[in-house]
């Protein structure tokens, strides 16, 4: 293959331009046969795409015949008959249409459902902030003072947290406040360690300012915090309600070591309790932060409890941190929206939040349940399922030994979107295969012919 | 003076709470008579307030006989009758009431005009989007394709910068973009330069990043391009349009200079247009962009134009700088709001977006009239306004060998409130002080009313 070049535009679906740029390059010649193509994993990272997009572009191209995988050995251009090439440019009108199954049912998990969202009330109270003369002007630079008096009532009641309004930042997400206290605690710590499995995006945020990162291995039963005292980092990023993403929860006795090991380290844990909100079989275990506040650096946000484009998030800092970090962002204006802000705050005030998160507990555990027992109906054996206590997805170990690009790959063909969790792995992986199944923005009809469709793709 | 210590709450106001502070620190003897206080700066330092506030505090303890100014000596405690504090605790609805003069007219800079607001139009827009699937996910890490889309029609119409919406990132704020920024081209260039006077939100964005800091001195008449080729940096961020703070824009010569030197150079300019819709006496000039897109970042907002709560800011990057910045934040979630995006776009879609600029450019160019014709009339020499052709504020020099603390204080004890310029400067200061006046928000009366009562508080 000749050194080409990839230009990927916005507007069009990836994967569609990959398989287009692919097939003019066999047609015309540029790749001859049986020459070999990038891997599914060379191509997604040169071309800064998910491995699921390069995916479905080669899946498609095989499909027309245009190349073939060998296993293991990756994928090969065909010998093509040339009386079908003759014309390379063909008019556009003529082109023949899309023969991949377009997306049916989409497991993703970073929806929210649409059908019970409080549309009305929202509405209404966002309409009245526009009318306050408050809301023309630039915001607060650490978040509102009514919104932070929301959260800080909200946190004790249901996370255990005491916490001064004064102690709390506003952010617009987890990252974009990872990078600002990764900002604060650089000179001190240089090293990190995070959950693996754990949540790519906040690796990505403490690799913005280089820290070294050692890892904390976690299980399905929990982490093993016996390797704790060999690391030599003093700062940790743990997911203790809800390990992202295998879902399972500290016990109270990994809680207490937990906090004990940073008092004795003079270090700091990050507390990311994403989407405590939503246990269904348990009450929700105390927060870190409700167990010591000085050594524990809270994080929480509005993207799985309520909607994930309205962008905001919250810290509550213990004293030595918020003082650092005071002094650091002072001149920095808010990165979150003070309209949002606004009507958050009164929505809060108004117990509509309350309200939401009762009818969303609800709506998301029959959601779950529905999930739960289609994929135990119909998969019996060959699945395992993870993390169905908690959260607004599962993990799926699938024992059929396929790779999970493979899985990926012959759902998409399906018309089913489902989601790789290699991702989340640095050295950690069990070698099978696990696939992730979002299901907020789903009803438990589509869940139902989702899982049935999967069945038929596995071939289980 | 004890090590004593400030804390200070939300909720309350500060200056009120310094003020409060203070006078029980001198009720109970803590600080003795004509023992010194803190200087004004180093107060606000200290205590991460603003200058003016600390100064509202000590013009209330000195309007109440605490304390005395020394000139430029300082403020120094006064000896207190000692009948007056025997109780030191006075039940609170017995404290005699605050009577500094409250604020009538504020002549802020950050806040936009309310009363032509399109609020209906906006109100239907962003009723519609929150009906939408697509506002239920997650946002496109690098911003929604449709107000890109717009945006790259918008710059290519209004300031002729010629775009791909695939070249535009959408953030939250100039000081998010430059934190983004800084990033991808720190291991390049260590140092940066700017303009001395200059936006002090950009440099706090550098100094993140700790880039050596040089400085291109600007004066009313432009900046000195002379000194460029003397400084180290091959990195610059200008306000071409309408220079920050001093409202001066770069002739075409200079742009040309300014583009020939980052040729030169292989170094970038960072063009921040953040206000350039608002020109009232000539055409806008072309923003760097236009003449050269390989060597130029250009940066624009919403904020100015439509709401500064609305946290929407846009970029333009080269493309040498657009695939490092993908490949950097490829793993990043937005950090502005989807809702608000969606809403945007389809608010220009519309041609409201371009309806709104005309009428405001209007609305805003009768505000600038009737604060220059009042401050002419009422100051006649005793001041000279700087920048009425363009922008939402003046900056007005009083020729009254009165410091620029004097000036703002004696300001507020008519109920005026007025800004510092002193923030912007680095080593380029004038000497004689400068007041910052804005207006976007005040009504024509209200500006009148403003005006007369800073030549009572001024005395000219």
């Amino acid at each position: 293959m000749k050194n080409t070049i990839f230009i990927l535009k916005e507007g069009t679906p990836k994967y569609k331009q990959i398989y287009e740029q692919f097939k003019s390059f066999i047609e015309r010649g540029d790749i001859l046969p049986d020459n070999p193509l990038p891997s599914i994993r060379q191509l997604a990272d040169s071309l800064q795409v998910s491995r699921n997009t390069t995916l479905m572009a080669y899946e498609q191209l095989v499909a027309e015949g245009y190349i073939r995988g060998e296993g293991r050995k990756g994928y090969f251009v065909n010998e093509l008959e040339p009386v079908l090439f003759q014309n390379t440019v063909i008019p556009p009108h003529k082109k023949h249409k899309e023969t991949v199954t377009p997306v049916q049912i989409d497991f993703r998990a970073g929806s929210v459902d649409q059908t019970n969202f409080p549309l009305e009330i929202w509405r209404r109270i966002s309409n009245k902030v526009l009318t306050l003369r408050e809301s023309f002007r630039y915001g607060e630079p650490f978040g509102e003072v009514c919104l932070r008096e929301q959260i800080a009532a909200y946190l004790f009641q249901s996370r255990g947290v005491k916490t001064e309004p004064d102690a709390i930042i506003i952010g617009s997400s987890t990252q974009q406040m990872l990078i600002h206290l990764g900002q604060i605690l650089k000179d001190e710590f240089t090293g990190i360690i995070i959950e693996d499995p754990g949540y790519d995006g906040a690796m990505e945020a403490f690799r913005f300012h280089r820290f070294t990162i050692e890892t904390l291995p976690v299980y399905e039963t929990g982490a093993n915090f016996s390797k704790l005292e060999k690391l030599r980092s003093r700062l940790i990023y743990v997911t203790p309600s809800h390990q992202s993403p295998l879902g399972v929860s500290m016990s109270i006795q990994q809680r207490q070591l937990l906090i004990h090991w940073a008092k004795n380290k003079n270090g700091f844990i990050i507390e990311d309790d994403y989407d405590s909100e939503f246990r269904y079989t348990q009450q929700p275990f105390p927060a870190l932060a409700s167990i010591d506040s000085t050594r524990v650096i809270y994080l929480g946000n509005f993207s799985k409890s309520f909607l994930p484009g309205i962008r905001l998030s919250y810290m509550v800092l213990p004293q030595l941190v918020l003082n650092r970090y005071k002094n650091q962002f002072l001149h920095f204006e808010s990165t979150s929206s003070l309209l949002s802000q606004l009507t958050m705050a009164k929505f809060m005030e108004e117990g509509e939040w309350n309200r939401h998160i009762k009818r969303m507990r609800l709506v998301y555990k029959r959601k779950m349940q529905c999930l739960v027992s289609e994929l135990k109906e119909h998969f019996k054996q060959s699945t395992s399922i993870i993390g169905e206590q908690s959260g607004l997805y599962v993990l799926v170990k699938v024992h059929l030994n396929r790779s999970e690009e493979w899985l990926i790959e012959r759902a998409s063909i399906y018309g089913v979107k489902v989601y790789p969790t290699s991702i989340y792995f640095i050295k950690n992986h069990p070698g099978e295969a696990i696939i992730k199944l979002g299901f907020s923005n789903l009803t438990c009809d589509e869940i139902q012919r989702g899982v049935k469709l999967l069945k038929e793709a596995w071939g289980c």
